[in-house]
């Protein structure tokens, strides 16, 4: 991660709604479904069929009413954006803390090898002391050896002991029937 | 999971302030700290050195001016605490959509074999619905073959090619010194 090719950075911004068409476009640019987000990155990740994301969505779940996540962009000294990082805050019972999971992190290639991947998690961490954090969590897929050596380096831990279970689809709305209600 | 000692439940209900004692004593009312949460429940996850939260803490965390997580209780028809569910949002780039990510479930062992913990998970399946969110997820020991077993009963599916990763401790600390800054 060092600064082989000398890419000036300047501090990283929250992102806006305005960002929402880099957000996907960032990703996508070799794509021909430009509505659609995370082509790239579900491709890199052998998962290329269940992209689903679109420009609407980004803007209603990020940037509406109730938003369910927050995005940081990294940014030359030129303020040309350069790559983002998507994150929600979770807890932990354990220490009775909130802490941030970062659900995706991406660098333009032409960026790359200019430490905007790492400096957008030294941010993250930054946002996790002035929340009085306890946890910086993220997945990687198992394969990806390169990417875990590099997290290893930076001090994170794979939480080899734990699995983590996935309800989705139509089986969600099947176990939705079962509910005895809520009382609000 | 069937009612074979027959406690009649109420429908569940959200936890409020009141409710901080219950989520401790519950799940720690063979311990003689009782202002540390989570110690039977660090004890069945092989952990008992994890344990930090306090009263204090989960009120400021979940009723405070920032709520990090919520709370489902599961009571009897007569308005007794059985169990809890504590959960927040997370969010999928997949699809463009929050999810449910369930931290802690827990039925006191008096109350078992009655349901409720199901029913809190139908609940949180309830309310992903009516969130318009497209993932109910939680993490489970692996050697914890029985639940998993039940949970693959339920439709859930284990994320076996992800690798969670996690820094905590003093590192986030030394993570948040390079942070370049955010601007607000």
């Amino acid at each position: 991660m060092a600064e082989t090719s000398g890419v000036k950075k300047s501090p990283i911004r929250r992102a806006t709604i305005k960002d929402v068409p880099f957000i996907l476009v960032n990703i996508n640019h070799h794509c021909s479904q430009p509505r659609i987000v995370n082509i790239a990155l579900a491709e890199y990740e052998h998962e290329p069929d269940k992209v689903l994301c679109t420009e609407e969505m980004l803007e209603k779940t990020i940037f509406g009413s109730t938003p369910y996540a927050k995005v940081l962009i990294a940014q030359t000294e030129e303020g040309i954006p350069a790559g983002f990082a998507l994150y929600f805050y979770n807890y932990s019972t354990w220490n009775g803390k909130p802490g941030i999971y970062l659900e995706d992190l991406y660098v333009q290639p032409k960026y790359r090898r200019n430490s905007f991947g790492s400096a957008l998690l030294f941010a993250l961490a930054q946002e996790l002391v002035e929340i009085d954090g306890g946890r910086l969590e993220w997945s990687v897929l198992k394969w990806n050896t390169p990417s875990i050596a590099f997290y290893k380096n930076l001090g994170a831990i794979p939480m080899d002991e734990w699995q983590t279970m996935r309800v989705d689809g139509t089986q969600i709305a099947e176990l939705a029937k079962l509910s005895p209600g809520i009382l609000e």
